[in-house]
C-alpha cells in the first residue's frame, strides 16, 4: 500500500523559489544527488584512482545526462562535478590532460546550471580535500587552492558552495574561510565517521568548529552506510546544539552497506573499489534512511558512491508526504511494487505491496561470501569481537601516529 | 598484471568491416549490448513491471546516452530499444501512452542507428515474446505481430535482426519464420537454462528447431546467471552439431549471481525485481564469463538485465588480446586494478594486481541476509536437498500443467 | 503442536521381539545409533586422523556410556564400537596400543550386547574397509582380515553384522562374501553419494552387486548430508528393483549440511575433520530427515558422524506415529518445544510451536564465514557454476586415474 | 607448529595442592568446567525449559561421566550438578518429580567428589538465582532458599563454593552474604555483558558490590560469546581496581557465537534454545578465547553451555606452556591438527598445521541461513544500524520498566 494521499499527490513542485537557506529556514526538504564519480565510473567516463572529473569538459554529454537523472529522480541541487578538481590533485594523478582546472571547474558550473535551470534546482559549487593539505603544505598554499576554484564558483555565479569530502577538520576550516568570502552561503561536509575526523576531533567538535567558521550547513558525506552517516551527524546536531550554536544539517552517505568499517570507512574494506557491488542498497533501504534522517532533523538529504538515480527518487518518495509532491521520475514507479499487480504470474503479482518489501532480506546469490570483511588499515584482525576491540583501540593517538606515518610516505 | 602485450595494444579498432555473418564466419568476436530496460529503470526512465521501451520516444536523451555508454564500452552491436515493443503488449499495459507502436520502434531504430555510426558497431532489430502468444492465439495472428514490427525495422534498414527473450520454442521459431522474409540475418536467443524450454524442450532440440527455421545465430539470454547460459548454449551447440546442422552462437546473460533459480529463473526470487541488487556481478565476474564464453566456443558475446556499461568494458578487456584491441572506455580503466598503483594509503595501493581481485570473495556487507532463496513459484521447498528435488520434480508434465494453468489466468 | 495422538502414546516398546530382518519383514522401523568415533573424539576418547576404536578396551565407562544414551534416545540397534577395528589398521596407525585387535573387537562387544540388553536393541557386529585393499592386497589378504573380526563377532554372538563405510563397492562385496560365512543376517553400507563408488560404479548397480552377493540390507552411511544420502538410497533402490531383485533399505548420514560436497564427501571440505561445527543439524532438520528416509521406503533409519543422541530422539520423535511409541529420553523433551510454555519472558514462551521451529532458518553468528566452501580435492575451483561443472567432470575416467594415484602414493 | 616445547610437556599435573584461593594467590591458571544442562540436554537427560539438574540423582552415570570427561579434559574445577536446584525453582517446573531438591544436591556433591578424587580437581558447590527474587520475595526468603542449599554443600564439604548465572546484582549480593557464612572461598559470576545487569548496574559497579559483600573471585558466565564474557570482566577488573579492592577473576562464557545479542543475551536470540547450532565454537575458536582470557589477568577460565570436553581440552592446551602439562584427553589430541599427517590423502595431509587452522574461516553449509539474528525482546528492528541503535536505547529506563513489566506476569 502506497503512503495514503499519495496517490492524490502532484508529480512535480512547479514554482521555484528560493536558496538554499531560504528554503531550509522554512523548513523545507531539500534533496541532494548522488556521487557522480562512482556513477561515471561505471559508465565508463572517470577513473577509479585518481576519481578526478575531466569528463565534465571531456564528454559533457554524460555529465549533462546523470544530472538530468538525479533532476528527474527529485534533487533539488545540481553539484557542479569538481570532486577532486583542485590543480595540485589533477597533476598528481600522472595523466596528460586535454583540459586545465579552470576549464574543467568551467565546464562543470555551465553543465550544472543548464540542467538546474530545467527543474526546480540550485547550483552548489564545491570544493574538496587536497593532496597538498596531506603534505603538509601551509594554510596560505592550501586556501590559495581553494580560491583558484572559488574564482570560477563566482564567475559562473553558482547559487551556494559546499566544502566536501574532508577528513581533516582542520583542513576544512579553511575551505570555509576561503569560502565564505564570496558572499553566498556554505556547506561544509566531512567523510568521517562516529569516531570523528583523522585527528580524532569528535563529530559534535568538527562541527561546533564549521559552524564558528561560518558554515551554515553542516553534516557528513561518504565513507560510511547511511545509518552510520545519520548517527554521526546526530553528534554532530548535539555539539552544535550544546554549544549554543545554531545551524542546518546534511547528510550524503554511501548507497552501500557498511556494517564491518573502521574509522576510515569504506576506504580500508577489502572490497574497495572493484567488488563493492553486493553492498548495494536496494529502493527499500532508501526509504527506511530517508525517514531515518528525516526523524533525526536533517533537512538537506542527499547521496554519494553509490547512488544511483531510483535511488534519490526512493528517498523523494518517502518523503513525498511531507513535501507535498512526487519526483518526475515517480511516473516510472509503482510505489511499494504496485506495478507487479498487473504481472501475469501470480507469485509475482503477490509482490505488490509494502510490507513485502519492508520486511524481505534480500539472499545475496553468493554462497562462497562472507556477510562480513576485515578492514585492512593497518594489520589484520580475526573474528568479530576482535574487530570490535580493535575500533575502540582506534584511539586518538593511534590516529596522530598513523597521521604522521601517512604524512612521511 | 595485465595480460602480457595489453598495453601495446591500440584503444580501438578503427575500421568497420561487414556485416554480423560476416564477421563471425571470419571468428571474430562480436560483443552485444547490456540489457536496457533494467539499466534505464534505474535512471527512471522504465517501470518495472511492464517494462516497454517507451522511453526510445519520450526521451530519446537517455535512451541515445546509453547506447554511447556501451559503444563505447566496447559493444559491436545496437540493439534498438524495442523490447517488448508490440502492440499487444504496450496496450496490455494499462497506462496511455503518448506514443504509438511504430512512433516507438522507429524512434529506437534512429537512435541506435545514430550511435552505431559513431563507432564499430551493427543495428540488430529485435522482437521479443508476446502476450498473444501466452493468451492462446493462433499462429497467424502472433506472426502479425511481429511482421508489423518487421516492417519498421525494414524501413529504417536495420544490418540484422533478433528474436529475442522467448520462454517457448514454438512462439521464437514463428518469429524466425516471419523475420527470415527480409533477407537478413536472423539470430534467436531463449530465455531458458539447462532445463529447456516452458514446454519442456531441452535446449538442444530448442536450437535445432530455431536452426531449421532458418535462424543463423541462436543462444539464449536474460533469466539465468552467466555461467548457467553458457553451459545452456553448449548444449544448444552439442544439439545442432548432433544434427548435422550449422550455426554461430550466442549468450547475453543477467548480470546476477543466481545459483538458486529454479527453471523459470530469475522471475521466481523473492528479491525479482526490486531487491536484486546484492547479487550484482563485479567486473572480475565478467572476466570469468567472458573466458567461459569463448571457450565454449561462443562468438557473440553480450549481456542482459543487470548489465552496466563496466561490465561490458571488462567483457572487452578479457578479449583484448584474441581482438587486438581495447575499447575506448579502457582508457579509464587501469587493468586488472592497476590504478591504485598511485593511491595515497599503501594497503589500498597493495590491491593493484590482478591475483588479488581474481581471489576476492566480496563480502556482502549485509549479515542479515542469507546467500540463497527458495523460488516461490509453485510452492516453497526448505533447504537445500529439496530445492534440488524440487529442480528435478520440474518435469515436462508438471511445466505443461502450469502453462496450462497460466492460460486459464 | 505436537503430532496429534503423540500425547498418549507410551514411552517405550515393552517387548522385545524379533532380529533384525524379522522386524523389516514386519515393516517395523528400525532406528540405528550414531558415529561413536565423532562423538567420542568430541569427549576425548578418540583421535581425529587415526579414527581407531581402542576406547572400547581403554575406556569402556566412556563407551558404554553413549551407547545407553543412544539406547535411551531409541536406537534399537547397537552396533560393535569397531571401526577401523582390522589389524592392519591399528598397526598403520602409528601409535603403540595397549591392547590387541581382537581384545578391542571382544570388548566392543561386551559393551554393546550389555546396553542391547537393557532395552529393546540389537547387537550388529560391524567391520570397515581396509588400508589393505588400498594398497592392492589380493582379495585372499582383505577377507583374510574380515575373517579375523568375524571370528569374534561369532563367538560373541552379535544378532546381525553390518559391512560399513567402503568406498569402493569390490571391497564392500569380498566382506559380504566373508561375513555371509557365519549364517547371519548381513546389511551393506557404502559411503558413497549419488555419484557413485570410487571407481565410478552408480549406486543401482552397487546396490545389485551387494545384493547379489548377499546382503539383504543395503545402503550408504557417512560422508554426506542426510537429505544426499536419503536420495542416493534412492537411486540403490531403483536399481535394486529393476534388476527384479529384493532388499531391505537403510541409512546413516552425517549430521552436518554438506551443499558442497564434490563426490568424495565431507572429508574433501577445508573444514574436515576440527571445524564442521557450524554445519551440525538441529533436531529439527532431523524431523525433516526422518520423515524423508521414511517416505522413501527405508526403514532401517540411524545416523553417523556428527549424530548426537538427541538427533536419534528427534528421528523416533518424528516417527513416533508410525512406531506406536516415543523413546525414553522424550520424557526430558517437550515435542516441538512445547517445554517453552512455561518460561518466564513471554517473547520465549512464543517458540513454543511447531511451525516456529519447522520454518526457521536459524542464524549461523558467524558474519565472517560463507555459506559454502570449495573442495579441495584436486585442485581449487571458484564460484557455484564452475563448481557444478567440475562435479560433472567427476567422470569415471577422472575417478578412476584419482584412485590409480592414489595408490601409487 | 604445537607450541614451542608442548610435545616434551607431561600428560598430566601429577601432584594435587592447594584450595582455590592458595591456587589462584600463587598465579596459577583454574580451568573450569562446561556447562552440564545443555551437555545433559544433548545427551538426554535433561529437559530445556525448566533447564532443573534431577538427572544428579536420576542418571547418577551420566553425570559422573561427564564430570569423567571435563576432568579427563583439563578441568580443575568439578561443580556440583545443582542449577536451578532451590526448591523454589524445582516445584516451579509443574513436573513431579521422583527425588526432593536436597537429595538432588546431595547426590550432586557426592559425583562431583567421586570424580575430583580421580585428579587434580576440586569441588564447587553452586547456587543460581531463583524464581522467588523474580517475583519480589524479600531477602529473608530468599536468603533462606540459598541457605538451604548451603547446608549440603556443608554437610557434603565442598572445596569452595560459586554463587552462579545471576541477572541481578542485588539477588547475587544476598547470596554471597549467605554462602560467606560457611567459611569456604566464595566466587560469585553473573550472567551479564557489558550493559550491566537487569537493573542496569555496570560491570564495574556489580563486582565492586559483590567484592565488597565478600566474594574473592568474581566475573561472568553464560548468555555471551567468550569475547564479550571476557570484555565484560575486563570492566569488572577496573572496576574493582578503580574501588581500591582486590580479587581474582573468573569467566566461563557460552561456546556459541552471539554477535548479535542484546543486553539480555542468546535467550533472545530467536535460535534459544532449539537451534543454536551452528553458532558452536570450534577448539580453533577456543584457543583465542583461553588466550584473550589469559592475557585480560583472569585466571579461572571456564566454560558454559555449549562447551563440550574437547572445548575444554582447547583451553588446557592453549595455555599449556603456562601451566607446565597437557591434560590427559590430550592424548587423543594431536595440537593444531598434527594427526592429519598420516592421512592417506595429501589435501587432508595438508591441514596439519597450525596457520590453517588459526585462519580458516568455517563455512555454514548454510545457504539459506543469515549470519546474524533480530533479538525479538521488546519489537523487531531491521538492519545493523538500527539493532546498534537498539542497544543503545537500551538505557536503565528501558531495563527497569522491563523488570517490572515482567515481574507483573
Amino acid at each position: 500500500m502506497p503512503p495514503s494521499g499519495t496517490k492524490s499527490l502532484s508529480k512535480t513542485r512547479l514554482t521555484k523559489e528560493g536558496g538554499i537557506l531560504e528554503r531550509l529556514n522554512a523548513g523545507e526538504i531539500v534533496i541532494g544527488d548522488g556521487g557522480f564519480v562512482v556513477a561515471l565510473e561505471k559508465r565508463g567516463y572517470v577513473k577509479a584512482g585518481p576519481w578526478t572529473p575531466e569528463a565534465a569538459a571531456e564528454h559533457p554529454e554524460a555529465v549533462r545526462q546523470l544530472h538530468r537523472e538525479f533532476l528527474r529522480a527529485g534533487s533539488n541541487v545540481m553539484q557542479t562535478f569538481t570532486f577532486y578538481c583542485s590543480d595540485d590533485k589533477l597533476e598528481n594523478r600522472g595523466n596528460k590532460l586535454t583540459f586545465t582546472g579552470t576549464q574543467i571547474n568551467e565546464a562543470a558550473c555551465d553543465l550544472a546550471r543548464e540542467v538546474a535551470d530545467e527543474g526546480d534546482a540550485l547550483v552548489a559549487g564545491g570544493v574538496s580535500q587536497t593532496p597538498s593539505y596531506l603534505s603538509c603544505k601551509s594554510d596560505k598554499e592550501v586556501k590559495a587552492i581553494f580560491k583558484k576554484q572559488l574564482d570560477v564558483f563566482t564567475k559562473k555565479n553558482v547559487d551556494f558552495l559546499i566544502v566536501e569530502y574532508f577528513e581533516h577538520v582542520e583542513e576544512a576550516v579553511w575551505a570555509v574561510e576561503v569560502l565564505k568570502e564570496a558572499g553566498k552561503p556554505v556547506a561544509a561536509s566531512l567523510c568521517i565517521g562516529p569516531e570523528g575526523d583523522m585527528h580524532g576531533v569528535s563529530p559534535g567538535d568538527c562541527a561546533v568548529k564549521l559552524v564558528k567558521a561560518g558554515a551554515q550547513i553542516v553534516g557528513v558525506n561518504c565513507h560510511f552506510d547511511p545509518m552510520t552517516c545519520v548517527k554521526t551527524v546526530k553528534m554532530m546536531k548535539e555539539g552544535v546544539e550544546k554549544a549554543g550554536l545554531k545551524a542546518h544539517y546534511m547528510v550524503q552517505p554511501l548507497a552501500l552497506h557498511t556494517p564491518d568499517c573502521d574509522c576510515r570507512g569504506f576506504i580500508d574494506l577489502p572490497e574497495f573499489p572493484y567488488a563493492l557491488e553486493p553492498r548495494a542498497l536496494t529502493r527499500w533501504d532508501m526509504h527506511k534512511y530517508a525517514r531515518e534522517a528525516y526523524n533525526a532533523g536533517i533537512r538537506f538529504i542527499g547521496g554519494c558512491c553509490g547512488f544511483e538515480p531510483y535511488h534519490i527518487r526512493a528517498v523523494a518518495e518517502e518523503l513525498a508526504q511531507e513535501r507535498g509532491f512526487l519526483p518526475a521520475a515517480s511516473e516510472k514507479h509503482g510505489l511499494w511494487g504496485s506495478a507487479l499487480e498487473m504481472h501475469t504470474k501470480p507469485w509475482v503479482r503477490a509482490r505488490a505491496r509494502r510490507d513485502y518489501w519492508e520486511n524481505l532480506k534480500p539472499a545475496t546469490g553468493r554462497p562462497h561470501s562472507a556477510s562480513m570483511s576485515t578492514p585492512d588499515g593497518w594489520g589484520y584482525t580475526r573474528g568479530h569481537a576482535e574487530l570490535m576491540q580493535q575500533k575502540e583501540a582506534t584511539s586518538k593517538d593511534q590516529l596522530k601516529q598513523l597521521f604522521e606515518m601517512s604524512k612521511k610516505k
